[in-house]
């Protein structure tokens, strides 16, 4: 992929860090045998890094003693095993941002048919574009929220989600609270002891700079969730049951130590580069591209009300032409952009760019300021020859 | 791992083909970006590898043009989408093996507290051990099958499925036939114009050779299989629903393309050296390994009738020592077996060796007949030493 642009990293962070390449390799060829289920050497060798990698998702999130991570295979399936897992009753109330990935959307409609909940979304002001806490608040007031799932940050326009604020509101009626953090983990400051949350999603491949085939959540060991995939375990193999012990209830089937160790690499790196300065650095270079953006008269650039809440996923539209249009022209000149609805159609309804959806442009660490100048000059060639 | 003598292959195949993991390194250094959700060059090319892989399964199994490949993170996976997706209406009478994995066990288990779906064994010979399709017969006649599920070869003991005789007569009656090749695909000759069943799952991090990450299963495009996770496809994304084309139906999230890339160097691999030659190679190193093993007098190894009936995964009783003990003095000399009840406690009830369990050895294309010879050379030390 030499030459690309590669504003896809919403998508997933690429490149990773050597680091993660050198050792997923290493390690493979090394220990690549099935953890858990072996009582030689080597498997329990195999074994440690996944603990290892438990531990320092758990300190990435500081986490409390009472907190377990869960390894699911995609922040999809996280999604699901949680969603699913809850003990609906029916006619609860669901509160969801505008923003929701269609993880979210599709399994929420499914659970709507089957147990009649009543979907309500989050209060959000469009311009400027920020969330309203007083106003959540009296939503709440109005309709008790049973149930809260938030992504941290839109995949579409990258606005941030005060997940402490609406989660403090939402436990004041003991509602359960899901946030997603498939684009904000290991790059914003999450603090899981200030935030009461009772499932905290994150996906691998994204901001932690790992591999794909590795996600999972966060939840606390005595929560009353229930399965959803069923399968062998390793330990208690002559229980007809899971195992009630969590990981293990809720992580069936051989773990993808491959992709774990990709993680594991991702984390000590993101530990060694300081995940402020990632922040930082994205944050520079996020107020260069919407500057060089909205430096050209046709382009409609979606802006959070306030620079800080918003992390390097920057949506656009140019007036007169279709996102996929744009796409197009962008893969042209190497640039990898990603166009449409972006998994989340409720996301583009709100913002007012549905069904054409936008351009989106995300950025990772490993983006320059000089991507940003090569974006300009080619956006001035483009207009220039329009 | 220098020097270990890996005989875990049934947990998964250790080492990969070198090709294997020097085109994950490479594909994931180049193109490791999302598939089927973007329009630039780079993911089109990630996305091709999707395709020539899922091609590559095909071919594998010869399947028509109406069977499909849906990928999914692990075989258990697959079988819970596959078990859980059945339009169950309740009562429904089920046929398993002895020999299930609790992928299977643990899933039915619950599907039978919901649906009082009744479950029935396969009628198998004990001693000597082979499937006796005669009684099967009558036992169908007897009581007529609703939905079958079999794995193609026991993880425990080798013992292989007459996966097209039992079929046909399921079909019968109209039966849903799945058959789980988790321990066959890449090793046995698997003809799906042969044989006519529903669900046909694979695992790529054992005899396919490839990493752990991805699985899947074959289906008929016209299959009415529910879905189980929810979630976005890259396409159609402003349906509330899933879409209804296979395999986007059942793979929401991203697609592991690290993994699928390693699926597709083992694929080609195989075709390389040839499934025959990988099943030739194994066979012989399975008699040397039952003869080393049977020419002690105190260990009792679990064999089919007919040594055509079985693959290289052989369990053995040391007789007056648990298999947890073997285990620790094996790794003491740098052998990785298996012990216990692999995840399969009926087998296990079935062969008169619960709870114990067994010694499991199990063989893969890079085990060699030094590997026997030394372990041969072990156990006459320890038994000398006794």
């Amino acid at each position: 992929m030499d030459n690309i642009i590669y504003f896809d990293n919403a998508a997933t962070t690429y490149p990773k860090p050597e680091e993660v390449y050198t050792f997923m390799d290493k390690y493979y060829r090394e220990f690549g045998v099935n953890v858990g289920r072996g009582q030689y050497t080597t498997a329990s060798k195999a074994n440690k890094i996944v603990e290892e990698t438990r531990e320092l998702i758990r300190e990435l999130f500081k986490c409390s003693i009472d907190k377990k991570v869960i390894f699911t295979p995609s922040a999809t399936e996280a999604i699901n095993i949680i969603l699913q897992g809850i003990n609906w009753q029916g006619e609860e109330n669901v509160y969801i941002t505008h923003f929701e990935h269609n993880a979210v959307l599709r399994l929420l409609y499914q659970l709507k048919e089957k147990y009649n909940i009543k979907i309500n979304f989050l209060h959000t002001e469009k311009k400027p574009l920020f969330y309203d806490i007083e106003k959540i608040k009296h939503q709440f007031q109005d309709i008790k929220p049973d149930v809260v799932i938030m992504t941290h940050a839109s995949n579409v326009c990258g606005l941030i989600t005060p997940i402490k604020e609406i989660t403090e509101l939402a436990k004041v009626y003991n509602a359960q609270v899901a946030i997603d953090c498939a684009q904000t983990a290991g790059l914003l400051d999450i603090d899981m002891k200030k935030i009461d949350a009772d499932y905290l999603i994150f996906a691998g491949h994204k901001t932690l700079y790992g591999p794909f085939g590795i996600a999972g959540f966060l939840m606390d060991e005595r929560s009353t969730l229930k399965p959803l995939l069923y399968g062998g375990t390793g330990i208690d193999s002559a229980n007809p049951n899971l195992p009630n012990t969590i990981p293990e209830k809720f992580e069936v089937g051989s773990l993808n130590v491959y992709a774990i160790a990709g993680l594991n690499a991702a984390l000590k790196w993101i530990n060694k580069i300081g995940r402020e300065n990632i922040y930082k650095k994205e944050k520079e270079m996020t107020t260069s591209l919407i500057t060089c953006l909205e430096s050209f008269d046709n382009i409609r650039v979606i802006t959070a009300s306030d620079a800080e809440k918003q992390i390097g996923v920057v949506s656009c539209v140019f007036e007169g032409y279709g996102s996929d249009i744009i796409g197009q022209v962008f893969d042209q000149y190497n640039i990898a952009v990603r166009t449409g609805l972006h998994c989340a159609p409720e996301a583009h309804r709100f913002l007012g760019t549905f069904p054409g959806g936008t351009v989106r442009l995300s950025l990772g660490y490993f983006n320059s300021k000089e991507d940003i100048t090569k974006l300009h000059n080619i956006l001035e060639y483009i207009y220039l020859d329009s």
